[in-house]
């Protein structure tokens, strides 16, 4: 693979300041399905774990008292595709991609999700290639902007906590969960649970793949049904 | 921390096999929020993408030509709370736990989510203490059997792929899927899309953190109105 690879895979290594044994990973890290050959939807795969434990960890380290409630939405912040994408743009990873001609055509370079993926893919390949300290030294200082602008995450609450406040808040009764029905296969269960809000004639759905997944869907269904509060 | 410690750490790091630098990260891996002192959400946070990243390297190497799809599958068999619970009773976690009275009297020690959570607990733990090796070498060797038992990828199908192949061997058009609405922060979004099955009368709804999780959800509602056909 190395002989034919096309040198966007040299750009961005040079660019990353790495050396990579195997620079076949990084042509294919940049290869997106519409393109032939191999591409980068298993590295993908493989490069979204290693973000999301390197991540995980600088958090754990940065919040030393947050809960793991806090810890997992601040983490949410940082893994979703617009942060993603804006990292792959500051480093001009669209212009490197190998994409089909269809996707050319049509801007698909620019697009976020197929920008996010990359970056993963990336990730992916150099963790095989370097282990996770590859990653930690090219990728983190990336993350360093948007981990300091986080909010506290004292301010940040789930939807069953803010129902529960603007509750108490108006001295109301406290809302009922209730698992409606779970269906799916055991390793794929599917939750359905209603909120009901005693005296204001609320009651939501939520589905999801836990009860707790469940109730915080059905959560925010009420808060959205009581205009959002803050 | 180190000298009013339990002496849970010590049996549970001599089972290991592994010389803990720091035991206290070891005794809060082992403590119940129900318990006194630090509790093991945070590790828990943490050791959860420790197994995740590992096992999502194990299956991309044990799996060469497997989709991403496929080793999302598999690895959600493998880091589920069950199987979890299952590896934590085989190395007897459930003993170790220190919980307060409450949890004590209820048997909360055979719970399985307790011993799930605990489990990943103790992961994060070995990787603070130990790095990433750490884990490979003491955890990874426990989940021998059960990759040996995951069924082969092709055999493997999400809803929405069973809910289309169905149709199709019965001759019958295709379901559509529509986004209803979609609510919540921009980071947090929730998705509402429902599911028809032309001809058969089937109308399901779904909702997931994304348009293709919300639209598995439908599809497998829709799968459940049908019978559930193989």
């Amino acid at each position: 693979m190395a002989l034919s690879s096309p040198s966007q895979a040299d750009t961005l290594t040079v660019r990353l300041g790495y050396e990579p044994r195997d620079r076949g990973l990084f042509v294919v890290a940049l290869t997106h399905r519409s393109a032939e050959g191999p591409n980068n939807e298993r590295l993908e795969f493989l490069g979204d774990s290693v973000l999301n434990l390197l991540l995980s960890e600088r958090l754990y380290r940065e919040f030393p008292v947050a809960t793991e409630g806090d810890l997992s939405r601040l983490r949410a912040r940082l893994v979703s595709e617009e942060p993603l994408a804006e990292i792959a743009q500051d480093m001009q990873l669209g212009e490197l991609l190998l994409l089909g001609s269809g996707e050319l055509k049509t801007g698909g370079f620019r697009r976020q999700s197929i920008l996010a993926d990359a970056f993963e893919a990336l990730c992916g390949a150099l963790y095989l290639d370097g282990g996770l300290e590859a990653v930690r030294d090219k990728v983190m200082p990336l993350f360093e902007a948007k981990i300091a602008a986080l909010p506290e995450p004292a301010t940040l609450k789930d939807a069953k906590t803010r129902l529960q406040e603007y509750l108490q808040a108006n001295g109301r009764p406290l809302p009922l969960y209730i698992v409606k029905r779970t269906s799916g296969e055991p390793h794929a269960q599917i939750f359905l649970v209603s909120c009901s809000v005693p005296h204001l004639h609320v009651e939501t759905e939520g589905e999801g793949p836990s009860r707790r997944r469940a109730e915080q869907v059905a959560a925010q269904a009420a808060l959205n049904a009581l205009g959002n509060p803050s």
